[in-house]
């Protein structure tokens, strides 16, 4: 029988603003990404978070990002791989204040936005990464593109990673996901993207912009947790593929 | 033999304002507070004051503060005793990423200026600190102000607790420190500040400015370490220290 | 024939979290308070929110807040009127900037949340405000609470003011609000609101909590634009108005 | 007789940060560049940095950066033109507000650090800058790099500007600066810079760092002021064009 990890990116509201769908994604979703402060996530947010995430018995991560409120972390800024360590360093041991207070235990860490995106093709920044999440804890799993920089520097540590794939993203021939700045980069009908998650977790593949069917390895799919469809989508690839008999199951070592 | 811990308040920089004095006050202190982000403290001051405190063997402390940069913790805030905890085990959390990743231990916590007086006097906000100190690790020891609300608070749930006194602060008939808005606050002369600072280790009592020696409980001595005497204070408390035999030692649980 | 202002706190997003109420409220008022980045507010979110209101012709008020984005400006802080005078002249300027280069007029400056509360009983954070304000601008009105120590300080200084009054909140005997820790602190039915309204405005008087009329200067009426009934509680209070042939009018020199 | 501006990027202090040598080495400029919050700045620092600059007499700049504290605005980020010309019209505002409180007149702006940088390559950021300066206030003036992007921006929307020169970063035969990064970048001797400058003031020329003698619009001089020997260095500066009979004056329209 086949399985998948589900994870979506959680506690992303700031003080008074709040990310009202959370509790209810927890139904849908195996692990839960929370953020921690630097691009979403104040500390009531994040206590807030992981309680639910306990509550709902999903897989806990650190979900550390840029130093930008204002950007959302999604604007890429010019820093040091020293500097992405010490960020990455801070924000986990933050998020693991709060799991550590409440007894339970930290599983993942999965960069954000712009420092996702910037690891996934930079090898410093990834090896940065990869190098801060082992030496806070060797048994984290680092969540990263699948077929990225940042999956090569996991493993060349020897820390494990789980290797991320997206419903509503379209793929390139190389197996890379196809820019956002391109007319073809989201799959917006909800039976394709559904269709596309079947094939890639029954089947390790993918169909790339050129129709050519291209190999993937899918460890764990990423959920939107915005937009207004968010829930019913979540919901809906959780009933599909329950009827398809593929279990939600955290990535373990 | 008498000893005393001698604590300082450090890594307060930010990005690019350092505070350069750091390296070599930690030859004549045994506990280092380190600023964790909030008042002060970026992710590089926070890794680099970690290391420096670690190659020089002392004590490294979490030194949590309310989130109030241009203040510098300084201003008194509205907040409740459940903002309290949070923001306590966030920045406790974030400090340990570095002390975590370096492979070194923390040791103790102290609150830092606004967020350290008020606690001092509210119960519940003493509560809140204490409580979270210890759901994160209860084998922390707490650093405040000798006779405090956290002190009692740290007593209360089995937490250990260091009582601090102040080499330059003059002190009430009650043993808490003279308000800083009063003209006798502070003492300025140098070696009225080293034998007030003997009489507290040695005899675990202090002359109050009404000229009443009353009991006071020294179990760590804080020093500034602001200031352009900062280093030349530090020195010669130390010296007076050795020609004394009191020797400077970390409190234990 | 009578007539009232009502105002209303706008732009009070930050980044990615969006005051989605904002252009359909702007319908139903004559005045916009809006945020200048302290306590909501960032750089995008002010200008858009000053070209909408220039586009549906409503004054536009600067709405200075406490430095504290986490407690969205509503936790008291101790700081200084040289601190207040300073963070109002900031902000103003700030919101000068998208009013100037969009070739409109800025009207008024209302404080936000703790600072609006501290400076309506501290004669001196008052005064700080009032001379900012009219230091920056002496034809600028200064919107505050009916009664407060924010009118005096005005008057004081020969600035303008508008005094405000609240559609669901309760007043004491004095002509203060009901602190809202108290239980009857709020007007939670709608017809009770609108009625109260109506009295403030035609008779410039109010029911107290024990049941006194008393006499209560209502020149501006502050619609609050959060929670899910904001916007059919603004088409009610505007309709009403409006079968009363009160006529919505922003406060002049 | 010749003449120069010289400018210095001042108030870059935070809070409890201090920018010491502000005061003395307005004794040696004619126009003062002031952080607007974003880079550095705050604003108890901003209004005490423009009544200084007031007192001794020389011109008021805005200088906004990105909002970057921890990176002093160093780091470049991945920003739109938009977010450029509303960071750009925010921090003038706020500027502003201190300037127009203290009843003085504010003279030009010049971007800091990776937004200058960004600029000046950048013809669509460059354009950004000058809209937003223009806009604010056609009569202002833009001190931007010598023949760079944001030079031509400013001439094409009739915006004056000043062209800023180095004395101690050597150039390329193209007239760009070479960049920090490659060994020849900066000029380490002070003779040598002084020479640079003197060339560069009275024929409007530099030697490249290839020995050619090239043309160079040299309208304003930065001066930095952090470094041990900023102070020294302004004091020759200011007395060889002293001696030469080069008189320091500010761009005028």
């Amino acid at each position: 029988m086949k399985n998948i990890d589900i994870n979506c990116d959680l506690g992303e509201g700031f003080g008074a603003y709040h990310a009202s769908n959370d509790e209810i994604l927890m139904d849908y979703i195996s692990s839960a990404n929370i953020a921690c402060g630097f691009h979403a996530g104040d500390t009531n947010t994040m206590q807030h978070t992981v309680n639910l995430a306990i509550k709902k018995g999903i897989a806990i991560g650190a979900h550390p990002g840029l130093p930008d409120l204002q950007g959302f972390g999604r604007r890429e800024m010019s820093i040091t791989p020293a500097e992405v360590y010490q960020m990455t360093t801070y924000q986990i041991g933050a998020l693991y204040g709060f799991v550590k207070t409440a007894k339970a235990k930290l599983h993942h860490v999965k960069p954000h936005g712009a420092l996702y995106n910037m690891a996934a093709k930079n090898r410093l920044l990834a090896e940065a990464i990869a190098q801060a999440v082992f030496d806070f804890d060797h048994q984290l799993i680092l969540y990263a593109l699948a077929g990225s920089e940042m999956i090569t520097a996991a493993k060349q540590i020897g820390l494990a990673s789980a290797s991320e794939v997206f419903a509503d993203r379209t793929y390139q021939d190389d197996g890379s996901l196809t820019p956002r700045n391109q007319p073809n980069a989201l799959i917006e009908h909800e039976q394709q993207a559904i269709a596309q998650v079947l094939m890639m977790v029954k089947q390790q593949q993918v169909v790339s912009v050129n129709e050519k069917t291209i190999p993937l390895i899918a460890q764990t799919l990423c959920l939107h947790g915005d937009g207004k469809y968010a829930i019913s989508f979540a919901k809906l690839i959780y009933e599909q593929l329950k009827a398809e008999e593929i279990s939600l199951c955290t990535p373990t070592l």
